[in-house]
């Protein structure tokens, strides 16, 4: 199996959709940019998934569901946002179909025009402001802390699995706060949860910062994102946290009474990540022989192998470790194939990505030892029986905390100062990764380092720290170093 | 706030709706058809879809997720499902909006036509069937036993919160298997799940059969269906499990290799409830005060009421109940609102439903004793507060109780035997419910006695006895009894 996979070094897009594909994550449909997520994929991101929810839970979020649709006159009604997101969208424009005339199947009815077209969400700020302003009408129903998990459509040109597809899950947290400073804290809150998840569960160090004006969301005041470095060297916006102002209120006509009865505009954020951290999961870990999964999310954390096949006394000491694992929360699987012979199956499950393999043969039970590899460093080593679920519970911290600091390790690694424009350009096609420059603070200047080079300012990070510079194109004045990349 | 709702006696419509809107379950939306499902009715489907979940997935279900969009042309290729459902639906026809040139907003752009337009799913058997073909091949690829849940539209002319809406959430089931024998178990299994979750969790009694050919899924060989009688005397289809044989195989060409080498079709079932459960949820149990939830399903189990407001000593005891209902997973909480009188907070507690409500006043205590209210009967009496939190559990299994013996005994009472048609007639105006009678077994004798009397054979139940009889409109042969009602 794991020969069929393209080398990283060799081809890394290719190396990318071969993981994907061949670790049964998702596939592309018969839909021009909509993917299918697999069985495999959608149970890791299913435990993404619940994990961001009881942090979004435990820090006061509840669940809701809005309508698909969007009237078409919505997206007009904030200036910035409708630019940012009513051009590449979905449009339905009919509700019915009927028996073409020829027989050749079905055909639109024309009588069946919608009078307005309605807009598939591209995101949900204006249908949700819109029904907000029915729930909001004193201090008393703020804040509105609330989260939706949906399917959004966004219709790109370019399409890869994961990263960039027209149709993709997601989760858009939407509150409504009384102030300004309510709101900013929440914006820095989300944040905060969405880097906690990122390196604690995906073990995916990020940086923690703000967008510039130009990379802001349409509709935001500020936007936070948290960024992470990829094993290519480019950048991946993971999560973004926004501050929208009174914007999408004063768009909406949403106000409140405060204690005093002095009516004011809500002050609103809204925040999301979506099944594009799968993306991110899997660049940050995976190797050539293929997924590396942090054992924290990973569907199945123990695969036991018997050498070379099922046996009664194998599989009574197979069922012994599943029984001690699964009393530790650990989840198991024992593969049970008769037909596959031990070197495939290990291939196989080195594919899927699975954190650690028993193997479990007849001459080391003589010895009252199993096999023990370890998915992320390859190594394998003989352990005793005796408190085996012990060693694999202080295994698989060590394999998350070791993706952790090898992927954190990349990034420094991967992390450069440079102060003049040729060691940008040469920085960031010899070695990629995060640079570290002086900026004007102009969008003509960020524009123009786009088009000579392609990077992007990723961010202004949250911890940057005040040093006098000149910019790295113009030579201007600047306060503070920002951090641009390639980005996925 | 109770009596702001409409009595069931007077307008059981009316009552409903009253009901969704101001326990805070769901609302209108600003696109027709489309409902907004509030924090509260979600919180009670997040319950309902995580056991159903985990009754898939004990079953050897996995989840997985398939696009939105389904191509026009999909919908053709099997000919009784686009009779079905291929007539009103959301249409996407194109994938831009520009600037409209009199700046008035956005306008759809007429150059970004599709080639071929797209179907938001009303349900998404093709899709699926199209990709199964890519994953299937050999028998060793089968069962495939996959679940979606997801969000599908159909273009409902006339819609009702949770019972018929244009957007719905559910859950679709799309198996595949390599007999006949296997599939048909794979429906019959789902039924069994559906009925056990239906009167386990939501204490909701339910009939399973099977449909008539008349009422069957538009591509099915045999729909089975749990039935639950409302308490207007209606009959709601709860959920269905389709043994599809090889339609859908066929239509999409997928075929497999057997142990021997034998190419033959795959044989397929689909099986789905939806947002549609929460309308039979609310109209099983509640009354005049509000909504009644089976505490199995209540996201707050038990509520907490100083009376008549917070203070030291009434916290500090309410801190003890909590934290010991909560060591025995008791969902808890304690209303802290200074500004609300007890009364008023009672009838807003029994509005949303919690089953426990436990009120604490200073002059009770002194005895050692708090008040416990139960929700479904409204019965109060005076606890001791020593082991309370073993009351309360074995409270909370008696409610559960109560309302499935309390839904079933109406159900009972309103099953009535009919052997001529005058009675029928008569029994469903005046008594409403199930009615077992005779039938020809004809579509045409069935269609009849629906546009006589608005009934409609709701199932032929799996337990039905075989008992000789005459139809009770044509009074020709029968065989056995089947089961008519009016229905949702």
């Amino acid at each position: 199996m794991a020969k069929e996979i393209t080398g990283m070094s060799e081809d890394y897009s290719q190396w990318y959709i071969d993981i994907v594909k061949k670790a049964g994550l998702a596939d592309n449909s018969a839909v021009r940019g909509c993917m299918v997520i697999k069985p495999y994929g959608f149970a890791i991101w299913e435990n993404m998934r619940d994990q961001l929810d009881r942090m979004f839970k435990e820090t006061g979020h509840v669940n809701a569901y809005f309508p698909l649709f969007i009237p078409k006159s919505f997206l007009s009604r904030e200036a910035d946002h409708v630019e940012g997101f009513a051009k590449e969208c979905a449009v339905v424009t009919h509700h019915r179909l009927m028996n073409a005339p020829d027989g050749s199947g079905v055909v639109v009815d024309p009588e069946a025009k919608l009078e307005e077209e309605l807009i598939v969400r591209p995101t949900s700020e204006t249908i949700i402001w819109h029904t907000y302003k029915d729930w909001i009408n004193s201090y008393r129903d703020l804040p509105l802390l609330i989260n939706q998990w949906a399917n959004v459509v966004r219709w790109e040109m370019r399409t890869r699995l994961f990263l960039r597809t027209a149709e993709f899950l997601w989760q858009e947290g939407h509150t409504a706060h009384a102030t300004r400073e309510e709101a900013v804290a929440e914006a820095k809150l989300m944040q905060k949860v969405y880097a906690q998840f990122a390196e604690e569960y995906m073990a995916m160090p990020v940086i923690q910062g703000y967008k510039t004006a130009n990379e802001r969301f349409a509709g935001a005041e500020d936007t936070l994102t948290i960024e992470a470095l990829m094993q290519d060297g480019k950048a991946l916006q993971a999560g973004t946290s926004h501050f929208l102002g009174q914007n999408f209120a004063k768009a909406f006509d949403v106000k409140f009474l405060d204690e005093n009865n002095k009516e004011s505009y809500v002050w609103a954020t809204s925040w999301g990540v979506s099944t594009r951290l799968m993306g991110g999961l899997i660049m940050t870990h995976s190797d050539d022989d293929g997924l590396v999964i942090p054992p924290k999310l990973a569907p199945t954390q123990v695969i036991i192998v018997p050498i070379p096949k099922p046996a009664a006394e194998i599989d009574e000491v197979a069922e012994k470790i599943m029984k001690a694992l699964r009393s530790k929360g650990i989840s198991v699987s024992y593969d049970t194939d008769m037909k596959k012979r031990p070197g495939f199956k290990f291939a196989e499950h080195e594919l899927k990505g699975i954190p650690v393999r028993i193997g479990i043969g007849k001459r080391d039970l003589e010895n009252n030892q199993v096999e023990i590899a370890r998915r992320d460093t390859k190594e394998k080593s003989m352990q005793n029986l005796d408190g085996i679920e012990n060693y694999v519970e202080q295994l698989l911290a060590d394999i998350q905390q070791n993706l952790f600091d090898r992927a954190l390790r990349y990034r420094t690694e991967h992390t450069t100062r440079v102060d003049n424009f040729d060691d940008f350009k040469e920085v960031l096609e010899s070695k990629g990764g995060f640079i570290e420059a002086h900026w004007d603070g102009t969008t003509e200047t960020e524009l123009k380092i786009k088009e000579l080079t392609k990077a992007t300012i990723r961010c202004i990070p949250n911890d940057v720290v005040e040093e006098p510079g000149k910019c790295v194109l113009t030579g201007k004045d600047s306060k503070h170093r920002v951090l641009f990349a390639k980005a996925y």
